[in-house]
């Protein structure tokens, strides 16, 4: 155990510093979005582990996480298994009726349960529901040149659920589908989808852990830019700094900023603690963006 | 519309007669198992779509429906393009770690939200989850002489996020899967998982809706018992007369009223209205088992 | 039992629209004005007795019913019993100290708690006062070219305590009698007096149950208008269409209305559960107007 | 005004000493009989607005009083208006369908508005119900050698409604009338009824306002008894010192005494601010009996 | 006992008139100000007591008294015995550290304890705070051409321990100290103090009990003005009349009615029970200032 | 800062860690002892500052701290600095009764609110009081064959106020003191007073802060017993190896455990952030004594 090797001086004063962030963050929500390729495969087990203690501990700690995620790789794997071939369009899946029946099987499913079996090991009390359960995330097909088919975006969010789980000591672990008006399923974005959610409730934070770590300043390899001012984030796209599978995620962040939510996050997921460090430290782990 | 040809007359006393029920009631807790089978396709449409709207009209009249759903026969299909056989011991599904996948793919992530889906575009609020949210259904290995992989029993109940759903106005759905110590899932007996609900609810009736209409008496053919008593269903058990498939669904109900659950059904979903007939006549439509 | 003779089908049918009925209605003020004549004398004994078993029903169902009553008709014979003639004024009876002493025993103490009486042995849980208790009916001496004595107008309603009993479980029954400010009584018109209950506590609907089976239109022997529009309304009472004691009737409506009160009902209260099916069927029995 | 004469020294003295009483009687339930010969007749007009005014300001400063009335003079006057005769039978007075419909009409409708009127007007917020409102007295006819119709007396007391107002800052006036199982009033002696609601309601005190000053002792003309021993009572019931209309009185109170009431009191009405004084001074004003 | 030998009538009589006052000061918060002078030394033990006694018994009835204290006299009399001599500067001490920590020493724990202790010995339940506890009194240091060291002035205050005290049952006491932004403390005027939590609080009267009988009139030797219009008051002390120790004890009065005060009292803590004979009579006991 | 040298590696395990801590100690009452020579002068500025920040810390991560002292250093002082001498009997202040009002005005007046004052610095909410406050300590004459003035032991412990505090986000700090039934005070053990405390108020530890790093073994300098049974700790005292000042505080721990307190510590104030090495690690810092 790392702890017993230090003197105990240095001991007091990592715990007091601890919980002087406890205290900060207490009662505070936190919209986490965890990433399907991150959460299946793209990080080691040990890292993708700590990702889940670390939302068990920061609920037992008083602070109000909530889980939104998605599972892109296993829905590839699995239409994959039976023999379907999805097209995309700008990086979205083309999503026809059987195709929407396999995302939301992995989704709601797979992934969905696997995170609360993984929070309820890990000592948490965990309740997994998607985005169509108590309308959370109600949508409507997503308007563009060409048809996507069950492709949706969030066209407005209820909380009332995720508050009611929350706020009696669960963990709300949501997948992100969306739903109808006349009971449909879409297809959603799950980067956008969790910065709508950090909106309508009202979070402190909204971290997107990433198989990368964070937003990476160009020429440079892997050392990702530890803040980032809303204004410059929009010129790095516009420049093609920021480019492909960051985009959304930068999006998403933008979004979440302009509907009040104060500081966003793109942290790896592969550091163990990520989230821990990232809040309860100065320096952090990946790249904040500020509005 | 069936009311405007009648008499006024005969309205009034039907919409009299129809209060009298919603007041008896009220703010009581029918647990509804909806079978795998008869939820997919051994009902028509019609039938299925009353039974939804069915549940939506209770729950907006004050009582408090809990509906558990298991969803066998997708289950197979589903196995079945993925090239995969089921070895069954018993009637029961030999589990291996793959089919279990597929089984808690099917049954949270398919059938619950479909079920979601239908209730919403009924005019419903339905949360759907699992018996892993939660920890409602916590589970244990099943015993026996053959191993059956990840078949489970109920071994505690945790009604907790199933009341509070209920009584903030939500109609919980809860696919019958079990959760282990270590998180790790349990393929459940439906209607044994729904009976223990119903028990640790305290529940004031428990409903099995099958694709038969009752509990068929031995050499008549379509006609389903109207009432039985505890003791004579065991009987029936014992003599053969009980068989098959009827006989989990009986057990269970017995396990319920061993319980406390006042009354227990087994009625058939084929007919329009079915549950509104059996909980609010005193005739009913199937089978009414009683201690 | 009427019901029993019907297909299951049909019944179930029946079942689901009234439920969905119920839902609509549910938490929801209906204030009733059940008027001295019809309900002393000029209706049926069988009428009379669903008046009350529906406006227990409703209670019982979650419609939060509040009844307003006279009693006319036996007010007159109690006078004549005791050797007193009245002299009315534009249908308003004169009210000396003696006759407000009768008139207040009548409706106070024997048709308030003859309703009482017949609530509670319809299973109901009632509570009659009058409205000089909790001052719910505020009142003071009518102005007008002639004394009347002490026939008063609403001056200003207190629906403290009607809303305690009502959300308490309790059907509030209220005799029609004013409080003035050193505490002397006031002849209240019953009708006015309901209006303006419904207008203070924001009831859903009013409904004034006659001796008539509704406005009836000129030339049209005994049918009812079915629906009548405010202005149309003030129209025909200024054609003379709508005459006599149907005017104070249709003004409380007007009344209510202009208060915020979304529907006002005119119905006849012979028919058996006249109430039950202007609540809950889109034709209705009697007349509705509307703002 | 008194109080302005007096010395200031002696005016903060006999204020420190109220408040003593006051802090001694808050939220202390005190339920008083006021007969109906006292109310109606046999006291002056500034005795009987003493009693109201008492009530009102006992219920002003945290004290929860709570009337139960009879009426039994004005009940006799109004038979004799209709042409009426009793027959009485014990002291008892035989009750047909006709006079009991007198007896509530009076008790009510009039004695029962009148003192909400003369509360209102002290400024207190009084609802008044009969023992038939909420089911308060539920009552059977009462057994016994001769049929005296409906004669009643209490089978069970609901108190729900008399703490719903009491609890609501209302001050409770009731008529001692009952409620049988059908619906039907019985005519209850109001000294039982009043003893039984004060033990139903765990009482701190019992009063019973009557137009003698206390019980008296024999021989001694109007100087009455300051305490009494329960036992002490019986005896002089049995040597027959007590007597007559003293009888049910005294009775009453063994029986609340019996049921747990600390102290019964039987005091003249006719002293000014009786109840003020008997409650808040030591030496009081009547006569009072322990157990 | 003075009670015992008045006549009946008269003692209903003045009971009655504590009931309607008692009535009319429920649920309404009195601050009162016990000056350090009178309180230790410049009253009989009598008066004293009456003042602890009042405080208690207004407590129990309902009201809402909060009691700020100095401790004048005491704290010199400390200072002396430990050879420390105060220079005052227009009558405020000028406070160096050592005098601080005296007159803190002094206040909250010495006069303050004191004061729990007598409430608790008169039956009351007494919580003693210093104006630094829960932050009630934030203070900075008074400007001014001299510098007088930790001589303060109220910055704001924070009512939240006092009401939850207060709200709780308990009678606050709080020492007129001070707290500054870094936790040090501040020797405060205790009538200005005083004022400022009555303003605070919302007081419906602000109270300083003083060692004179109240503000004097000039020419006239010790009978103290009735009421006094604040203009009044104001025009006083510009022409000399009102003079020395009483001019901060007025400006105090004048502060709490310009932050909405109803009405500020200065009386005299001679008298046995002013306090109550001033809140509880029309006529009162010293000089009565109003907007 | 000690945290930014560390790689984020054992940040992030030493931040999990110290999360782990603060869900278990969440919502549980620790009371800690700070004595009065600890406190005044036997530890260094550093020492006694994360003293009060640990407090405060705690109490903003959810714990709930309760602070006890005494300041027995400075109450000698203070009475050499008014010529007063005192007499110990068996290490107890014989207490006369100028020594009582000292002892009480170092204790509430000075000691206490220096804490406050720190506290406050400290961003903490804390509110001061004594032990007669509230009546949270109530004491009587302490028993002996000699009269030691008013020395006094608890008789039994009033948490009310305490709790009251504690529930609504203030940090209490209790001098040791109490009061008898007529209102004295008492001079109490600070050690035994704050393990009742924790007794009453069913901690879930008591911790005493001292001037010693903990319970010394015989013949080993300065290093603390980690651990220690209440029997062998019986054991130490009888052999003389726990002996003078320690003994109280070891009794204090020892009465803690038979009342229920699940854990005792004493251990040294010296060591920065002893407090939280003490809760939040498994070796901690001094001597835990276990039942």
């Amino acid at each position: 155990m790392v702890i017993n090797v230090r003197t105990a001086v240095d001991l007091g004063a990592s715990l007091a510093q601890a919980l002087r962030y406890v205290n900060a963050w207490k009662s505070r929500t936190v919209v986490v979005k965890y990433g399907g390729s991150v959460m299946m495969s793209g990080v080691s087990s040990a890292g993708r582990d700590t990702v889940i203690e670390d939302l068990v501990l920061l609920k037992g700690a008083g602070v109000d996480p909530v889980l939104v995620h998605g599972g892109g790789p296993e829905i590839t794997r699995m239409l994959e298994r039976l023999g379907k071939t999805s097209r995309f369009v700008d990086g979205l899946r083309v999503t026809d009726e059987e195709t929407m029946e396999v995302v939301e099987m992995v989704l709601a499913g797979r992934a969905n349960k696997m995170l609360v079996s993984m929070m309820t090991a890990a000592g948490g009390a965990a309740v997994g529901i998607s985005g169509k359960d108590g309308k959370v995330f109600q949508a409507r097909k997503q308007d563009g040149p060409e048809d996507l088919g069950q492709v949706g975006e969030v066209e407005s969010v209820d909380t009332t659920v995720v508050k009611l789980l929350s706020t009696n000591g669960y963990l709300p672990v949501i997948a992100s589908i969306g739903i109808g008006r006349e009971g449909q399923s879409y297809n959603l974005n799950g980067d956008h989808a969790a910065g709508a959610l950090a909106a309508a409730l009202g979070a402190s934070k909204f971290i997107l852990l990433t198989d990368v770590p964070g937003v990476l300043a160009a020429g440079v390899d892997d050392r990702p830019l530890s803040t980032l001012r809303a204004g410059e984030a929009r010129r790095l796209i516009g420049d093609g700094v920021i480019s492909r599978g960051m985009i959304p995620k930068v999006e998403a962040c933008l979004a979440a900023l302009s509907a009040g939510v104060p500081t966003a996050h793109i942290i790896g997921a592969a550091q163990p603690h990520a989230l821990l460090v990232e809040l309860f430290t100065e320096q952090g782990v990946g790249t904040m963006i500020t509005p």
